[in-house]
């Protein structure tokens, strides 16, 4: 992390949303059927330009055009996980950060193979729920499905682990959600209790994080920390003016194209863990 | 069915409701594109787990961690009619509830021979349109695409005869819906004419029924109409706050993850047919 | 165009979009993984019937029935590009219009082999945004992913030259709209500032052209007209009630819901270019 302390943490939000907002950058988002139109929504409204692109003929080639890749195994099929694949090589070939959303990794055979396969090819960032994150550290979770059974709390003695086995940065999210590179880790509050009703939610905050690492790439940690807390904001302004999940699924992403670098910076719950 | 009156009827759709809301069922849902989205939150205000997985790899092995399976057609291919056989398969013999929407099925060969190597497999429920249930018998109907041709009122003698010979519920929806075991029979009144207008409203309704089943699977028929009473009282909750098809759409989530047991009890809208 | 001033074609319009309500026309629409629910619901909204019907199994049966096919390469996939060609094929064959979508078609390889093999099936209207519309004429486009590059203005000459070779109307969206069939032209004027910043507003238009065009296929010139200028209208009543793009996702179903002929009529703002 460029920075020591957590006020100029919150400072440096702030510039990542302008240079987001600014650049615009060209995000390739592999993602599953049920989060497409929300994660390329949540995109927009940072000012970033998704573009989900994911077949095997093409997903290697895009990669070398965009700024980031993000990519989801929500759900997966033998010609995604082609496409996966191929853009993850790319993005590292080139220099371009990747990030990785576990979805479920550990329900089927099939999941912890292609996530395997996935991971040994160097995302700079993994965000998962508590209980994809522990599991994918080889600790036993409560998770069945694509929902959390466990707390974030669990989970950080596992992100520690997984980030320093795989030297990527690692975020669970949650309630408070928890970001490590191995070596420093923050807590970040915020957000609000109608986001584990909404689905794709994480899966559009995985693809947010791409946007931020697109313009900072030199810095995985800060940019994570950065898409993060620009979610928990516009979560809790969204909330605001919510009368239930179906509310607050489109409020939130007018709290999110409204919200500028000033209100991040004051407003952001960053905390060292 | 497990009661023999309205009034009971409605008293036990408030429990189920409540087992939903506690139990957080794990669902898993294998439609169509246009309608992954809006069934997954429609199962999440409801309170259930829903999980889209459909790849004929992983598809049996989730079926038997889920409490039920939903299958919808609407977008067919051959590998997801691979995965719908086999996790309705998984699903059958593990004794765990499985729900068939059979979109379009008399629209293209295609359609007619997966609907027909579906059916064989012994779903707990059919859920479908008027014209649908119709052509599903063996009647002539005047469906065209995945819209309605024909009322729920034509469609009831197709609806019981098909109950007999699949030994499924079966729930045909529209203006009033109509549920039968080929035995007993209940139409359910509400709702709201901008159903119709939403697109995945039907799909999303048969996702909602397998979160009944799976709480409620020694009667299907009980589960099949306190998910459509559900339905209804939520979709005349959100109509009064609508100004149209896409307010109703956000404000149908937040009224169904506002439903408590006792609204529902009060306001549902069961009837002997 | 039946038509030679631009009163009449604003009469006309409103004529046409009581039409689509009244036959509620069966449109195919093969479109990407992002578009798939809004455009359903866009064409929903104007009153015409959608099917996503899209398996080569059965796309090239299913157009027959349809009264126009719409497809849209966003997410393209060699499955997807078989049942593409077998619609837009069966389309043509039945003298039923179809219309091109050619999104981001210049980014890779794979794009531009697709799109070449599907504009030799002479689509009766091709509407992309300006830099689509500039790399489809074989100009020099800014265009990197999915949003354009380029403005309106730039790619109208670029417009023309593909009506004429192609023999297609050429749609060019954007802050304002240009339509051409290579002899005539006219702008379109309105729509929200709103509209780049939601997901799929393009793909939903390129399918509620085919809901017109399904009524109207003797003028494709007036049925794109038409569809655009419904468009620029419900966006303008949708953007005075909108505080963010989240909003007017939803409040522009609504205003095209409540669009009828008579204010089309009155709010249409269409020049001859």
């Amino acid at each position: 992390m460029a920075t020591d302390t957590v006020s100029s943490a919150s400072a440096a939000c702030g510039d990542l949303l302008t240079d987001v907002r600014h650049a615009s950058p060209l995000v390739q988002c592999i993602t599953n059927f049920v989060a497409m139109n929300y994660a390329a929504n949540v995109l927009l409204a940072a000012g970033a330009s998704p573009a989900m692109v994911h077949a095997p003929e093409e997903a290697g080639e895009f990669a070398r055009l965009a700024g980031a890749v993000t990519i989801n195994i929500g759900t997966p099929s033998s010609e995604w996980l082609e496409g996966m694949l191929a853009a993850a090589k790319a993005a590292t070939d080139a220099g371009r950060p990747w990030i990785l959303d576990p979805v479920a990794h550990f329900a089927t055979a099939y999941r912890r193979k292609a996530i395997k396969e996935l991971l040994a090819l160097h995302p700079a960032v993994i965000r998962g729920n508590a209980s994809e994150i522990m599991a994918l550290a080889g600790q036993v979770s409560a998770g069945r499905g694509v929902d959390a059974g466990d707390s974030v709390e669990q989970a950080q003695a596992a992100a520690t682990s997984l980030a320093r086995s795989s030297h990527a940065v690692v975020a669970v999210t949650g309630a408070v959600d928890f970001v490590t590179d191995g070596s420093h880790a923050v807590h970040i509050r915020g957000g609000s209790t109608w986001m584990p009703q909404v689905t794709a939610m994480g899966c559009a905050l995985t693809g947010l994080i791409g946007a931020f690492a697109a313009v900072h790439p030199q810095d995985s940690f800060l940019a994570t920390i950065s898409a993060l807390a620009c979610f928990s904001v516009a979560g809790e302004h969204a909330e605001a003016q919510s009368s239930g999940p179906g509310s607050f699924a489109y409020r939130f992403i007018d709290a999110l194209a409204a919200l500028d670098a000033q209100t991040l910076r004051a407003q952001a719950r960053i905390v060292i863990a």
